[in-house]
Parts: C-alpha cells; structure tokens; sequence
C-alpha cells in the first residue's frame, strides 16, 4: 500500500540547459514512482533556467531514485536536494512568544519587575487567582516518557520531543492552547507520577502521551487522584472517544444498537483497554479482548489488574481460543494492534452488516479494500481513505472544554459527551457508510466538542 | 522615596459633562500626587465626552484617591476604572506559537504523523541531533521552586509563575531564545535535582531562578555534574557578572586597580557570594562578608559549606565585628541585603574616592543622593537612577552565546567574558560616574555579551 506522499518529499534544485527540457524532468520524475506536487522557477537566465522540483516520494530510497531518474535527463542538472520534513523540523516546530511587547521601561516594570510582584503576591494570597493572572488557565503539558512512541517504540525522550511538538501544533492549531512538551529521562512509575505533580503548578491540564501499558495506567490513575486539573492520557481516551463516536454512527449506518452488538477489539494495550472500557460504560452488548496469546482469560496470571478487570467484566459467552473463535459472529471488529492479523476468512465469518475498524498505523489489520468486500462500514487511521479514524478530533476540543469550564477531572460522562458531540457533527444527510466521522479539518468539530464538554463540567460544578 | 510608577499606574474611564472639564480633570489627578501619562477620547458624543485617563500612582491606595480626586471634580464621573499592571498579566504574557502552518494534509503529515516518525528516528538513531531537529536548539528552562522570589520570600510555585513568565519575555525580547517557566511544586533538594535532570531533554539550558540560599549552591553544583548542558543560577551568577561589570568601570572612574582594592559585600546569600567568589578569581585586593551576625569568619559552626569556604578566603587582615569594623578604609561598597543598613558614618569611614553600590530592591541599602555626597561612583537596582546594575545585562547574551556555541557548561571564564563584555561596551568618551554600566535597551550589549561567550566556548571546545 506504499504510494508517494509528502512525509517522504523533497526539493530538487536543478538547472536547464534549455527551459523546453521542463517536460522531461516532470516526466522522468513521474516514470520512476514519484509525484510532482510543486515547480517554481528559480532563475529563468538566459535560455537555460534553474528550477525547484518538489515530489512525493514512498520512502528514502525512492527519493534517491527519483534524483538519478532526473540526473539522467539530457541537459538536466540536480544541484541540491532537500528533505522537506527534516527541513520542516529544523529547530523545531513551536516558539515560545510574549503576548505583551516590552517596548519601554513602563512595560517592563510593568511585565516584569518590580510591578509583576503585585502579580504575585496577588495569588500568593489566592492561589486560584493563577488561573486568571498567569498561563495557567491555557497551558497543557504533553508528557510523555518515549516507551511507546507512535509505532516506534520505546525510543527515549529526545526521540520523542519531535511528536510532542507536532501534538503542541495542534494543541494551538485546532483550539488555541498552549502546549508544551516534557519528555522525561525516566520511566519509573513512581519518578513520573512525583515530576508531573511537582511540574503541575504551571498547568490547566496534562496530556500524557505515548507511555507503554501497563505503566500508563497506573501513571494516570496515580495522577489523577493527586491532582486538582484534568489528567487524559490521549492514547487511551483520546483513540477511546473517537472510535466510540465512529462506532455511533456506523450503527446508525447499519441499522443496530450498542446494546445489541458484540465487539472484537484485538490489541489490549492502552487503547484497547479505554476503547473496550468505553463501550462497557455506554452499555455495549459484549466484548471480547484478544492480546497475542488468544482471547484474554480472568484466569490468565500474567495480565496485569487492569487487563484481568477487563477480562472478568466481558466476553460473556466464556469463549476462549484464537481471533478465529472470537470474530465468528461478531458485529465489529476492533483492530488496534498490527498490520495484516485479519484474514477473510475471519471476515467472512462476521455477522451480516458487520463494521470493520482496522486502525493499526501505518498499516492496518486488513487491508480496507479487502475488508470492504465483507463488511458494511470500514474505516483505518489512514488519511488516504475515507473514514479516517483520528484523535485529532477529540483533544483538542476536550482539552478547549475543560480549560474553559475550569475542570478539575476528567471524568467518563466527559468522555462520552465528547464523543456523542463529535458523532452528532455527521448530519443524517451527511451520513454513509464512508462518512461516518468528520474530517479533521471539519471547524465544526471542535467548536461541538468544547461546548459539549463546557455545558457538562458546568453543570456538575 | 516613592514616586508614581507605571507598575501603580491605572486608567480609569470618565464620563464629562462638558469637554471642557478634561483640564480640571488632569489637574485633580497631578494634585493629588498621580502624574497623567495618556488620555485617550472614548466616546465625543455631544456636549460632553467620554475619556480614559491613565496616571500613575505610589500604590494601590494611592491610586483609589486619585479616583477620589477626579469624582469630586465637577462634572466628572469615573465610571470603571482598571490597574494596566494586572491587566498586563491577563491570562499570563506568554504563549506557544506555531513554526509552521498546518493548513493542508500535506502539512499535517510532515509535521506531525506519519512524518514525524522519520525524525523521532533519526534522533533515535543520533541523539546530537535533537539540538538540529527539535526546539532543544533554543529552548531554556526557567527553573524555581519559589523559595525565595524577588523580595517576597517563600511564596510558592504558583505566586511565582508570573515572574517567570516575565523572565520568560526577556530571554525572547532581547536575545530571541524561547524560555518556560517551570515552577516546581517541591523544595526538596534531591527532588528539584532529579526532576531538572529528567526534564532536561528538552532544553539547550538551565535557568535556576529566585531558590532560597543555601540550596541553591547545592542544586546548582550537582546539576552541573549530572548534565551535558549549561545549568546558571542567575541571582548568583548574573548578578555576580553585572556587578563584575560595573566594578570595572568605577575603578576605571577613579583610576584604581581591582588588585588593589577592599571590598565589603554586605550580604551572603546567593548574589553576595557569587560575586565574592567572582571577584576573588579576578584577583581583587580583598573581600570582606558580612551577614546578619556581623563579618564572616572561617570559625562560625552555623555557616554551611560554601560561606565557610568565602570566610576562610577572604578578610586577609581577619577583621572581626559589625559592618562599621568593615567599612573603615574600605574602597568599595557592595550591598546585596536590605534597605538602609549604611550609615552617613559608614561612607564616611570609607577609602577616598570609594565606590558604593547599593543593590537592595525596591529600596536599597542607603539613598543614592546621600551615597553621592561621599563616594566618588555610585550604582543602585533602581530604573529611576543612573548606574542600574540589572541582570538583564547578563543572562540573554550569557545563554545566546551558550546555546548558539553548543555549550556544554558555564565556566567562569564565561562569566568572566562576559562581564568584561559589558563593562567595554562603555567606550571612554562615554565612561563616566554616572553612566559606568550600558541602559538595559542598549543593543549592543547583548551582541557583545553572545560573541565573547561564543569565541570562548568556540575555542574550549
């Protein structure tokens, strides 16, 4: 499924003997595998011109077949070559800016000291007054550890400051907060739980993130009790709550109810855990969890409490077994594991009308092509197709929600509100079976999500 | 010695029945001690008109009997009126802002997933590289437990935040580095350790702001053996190279020799040893300490490691007593402590053309207009003098230089450069009493300060 795309493009400078020799290099690029998304012309000198060449690629190693398909055109020159995602991240993605200029001595005795201590000892007697004199009503830290970043694993937290920024760039992006990453030289429970109640006083909120299970769960349950500002460790509640909202309108699509249907989520890590935890709250008709050794047991010593809570409160039918026991006759299946564990035969053997979410990244469960040909609703984490099942569109609007409303907690009403909020963003017009969450760029989203969340922390202050 | 300040300055809005009651109005405020700095026309409707007069005041009641002032005026109404300083301070003065635009799929996926795999890689792959590809390059963090902020003591990490933030607006202001407030709710000496060792990852520096002394010397000291990058307490170290800085100068003002002269430093806490032990490494002549308990001594059971390591340096003659006993003969004077603690006698007592720097905030150690009447050279802390001794001198050019260098480390030769730095941005021609140290806007300080820094570290390394 590997088709060019902008994670792997690059510009090419390249100089013409003669500006007619355009069409080649287009054409070149486009014979070896690339795609030619941009051309401006550098310097038309002459008869000759110099020219930058942007194209998608697949990988690395195709990026450097695409410069030798040019360098082999007649009268073509590749001069430079740039990676536009390292040259994107260069010095990183986000800045720290003043909100006030500091043009004058006034300003400065005024931001800084000796007027600020007016500030602080204003909040030195109310401390809630933080909240309003100081970034803490907009700011949220996204900590993370690096054990399990992205699909990359456990790659330490210098590796995943890059992801912790882009998080920080949506943050701001899609609702306006201000985010800022803690990547951690630890991944000692205890360490982890102490730094971020000791960090916490510049915060209106944490986002965990990308910290391996089971660690994450006592880390967040841990926090959660500590402290006064809402804890969401994203992998979980974030991939919980859009899938919850995806899964609502694919049975509206398919004419079932939660109540009714059984779930298949292969993969109990962070995810599948919030995701199965979800459903159970909102009054799923069964679920059944399925790691590498086969459909999850209460019986099973080596899960951890959080694993064996889950196998003790689903799978109602007892069954045991492989995938192959636990997807016949099921409704959905819920992939949030790794590529290519699905077979047909196992989708064959689905209920009629079954919703297929392979949401492995990069590569799914099953191809979505294939699933297709069996089930009524697919959708992936894939942006080149439809139904893309993505936590871009729950926290920011969560996180906008509890910060406006002040929130103290996350809480499970705060969650299924928000994924309600999202799924109601699909009009009954809109509606298919290949539109069945809104797209990410969709403003409706966010705005639907923090009034959902605000109007419910409202009301229970 | 309280005059109006823009840090009590409020604007409050007016209603007038006549326009031409704007005069009584200005006159009512500048008698009753205010001084007007704006007026703005709100609204011009009709025969009378709307205004929002800005003054400052001496403090908070001081501005509520302007208020008083301007109601008894006839014709005049304030009908709202707010303090610009806490308005300022709305919702904090700093935010996170995008690098780059996320308008396009395209962009999401280069900057976020899946392309920001391939950077978490490289750095995965080559830790040096975070400096390249992440925010680590230009980031510091401002680091306080708020054991001892300004002059207001143990106020906490949350009545702290505000002067972080603003310590935050001036490392961008002037010298364009992203700095975040990290305001630990913790005062433990081990923890606040290993929490900036775990934090570290993300920053090309350290910032130990306003920690109570003695910790501060333990902290900092052991974070510079546990980290790779440049761990500076500034109320040590940036008030130890400023004073430093304006020290040159003066001796140049009077024509004496560093390794001549006496120093009383009146005060040990984290400023009056960093800038003992500064001027001890420089060669000068001698240092005497003072604390509460009188001149230091190397004999003193209560004294903790570092102040017993400065009495058993210093005070060549072992002089014993009060800071009368110091000050005779003395050639300079250096007040790191409280507000009028020297004497007329004191001054008196001193070398000829003595040198008096008097650095207690708001209000120092004895009023600059006295001090004058008997040293040759004297500096304050304060904005409304000449000769501000101010750390803002120091830590955007000291950390601009740093980070632009790579470094790994503060060294005192840094400290040093960057003192001597400051102190010949005063050429000759501009050299005299009052004007020993450049204004805090001067550009070329922090140019000059960064280059020096830079060149050293650039050959060390």
């Amino acid at each position: 499924m590997s088709v060019p795309s902008a994670s792997y493009s690059v510009t090419m400078r390249v100089t013409l003997e003669n500006h007619s020799r355009i069409g080649a290099v287009t054409t070149a690029v486009g014979d070896a595998g690339g795609a030619v998304t941009a051309l401006d012309v550098v310097d038309p000198n002459g008869s000759g011109m110099t020219i930058d060449l942007t194209c998608n690629a697949v990988d690395e190693g195709h990026s450097e077949l695409l410069r030798a398909a040019v360098e082999v055109v007649d009268g073509a020159r590749v001069i430079a070559m740039s990676d536009r995602t390292f040259l994107l991240h260069l010095g990183g993605t986000i800045s720290v800016e003043p909100k006030v200029a500091l043009k004058t001595r006034d300003d400065l005795s005024m931001a800084y000291t000796p007027g600020v201590a007016r500030i602080s000892m204003a909040i030195a007697k109310d401390p809630s007054a933080a909240r309003k004199l100081t970034i803490k009503r907009n700011t949220v830290a996204v900590v993370t550890d690096g054990s399990a970043v992205l699909g990359l694993g456990n790659i330490g937290p210098e590796a995943a400051l890059p992801v912790m920024e882009g998080k920080a760039l949506l943050f701001k992006r899609f609702a306006g907060i201000d985010a800022w990453p803690v990547c951690l030289a630890t991944q000692d429970v205890d360490e982890i739980v102490r730094i971020v109640q000791c960090i916490a006083p510049v915060y209106g909120g944490i986002n965990l993130e990308d910290i391996s299970a089971p660690r994450c769960f006592e880390i967040e349950r841990r926090l959660r009790e500590l402290l006064d500002i809402p804890v969401f460790h994203d992998d979980q509640h974030g991939t919980a709550i859009v899938v919850f909202a995806a899964l609502l309108n694919a049975l509206r699509v398919v004419g079932k109810e939660l109540k009714d249907v059984r779930v298949v989520v292969l993969g109990v890590g962070a995810a599948g855990v919030a995701i199965s935890k979800l459903l159970l709250k909102e009054g799923v008709g069964d679920v059944i969890g399925i790691n590498r050794g086969g459909i999850i047991s209460p019986s099973d010593e080596r899960l951890d409490t959080e694993r064996r809570w889950l196998a003790s409160h689903t799978n109602k039918e007892k069954r045991t077994g492989s995938l192959s026991d636990a997807m016949a006759g099921a409704d959905v299946f819920i992939g949030v594991s790794g590529s290519n564990l699905v077979s047909e035969d196992h989708l064959k053997s689905m209920a009629p009308h079954s919703i297929v979410f392979a949401l492995a990244n990069p590569d799914p469960e099953v191809d979505p092509v294939v699933a297709r040909r069996y089930a009524a609703v697919v959708a992936t984490g894939r942006s080149d197709e439809p139904n893309q099942i993505n936590n871009v569109l729950v926290f920011p609007g969560i996180f906008r929600g509890m910060l406006n409303a002040g929130a103290k907690q996350v809480t499970e009403e705060i969650e299924v509100a928000a994924g309600r909020a999202i799924a109601d963003v699909v009009t009954p017009g809109e509606l298919s079976a290949d539109y069945i969450v809104p797209t990410v760029f969709n403003p409706l989203v966010v705005t639907a999500v923090t009034n959902a969340v605000e109007r419910l922390v409202g009301q229970t202050h």
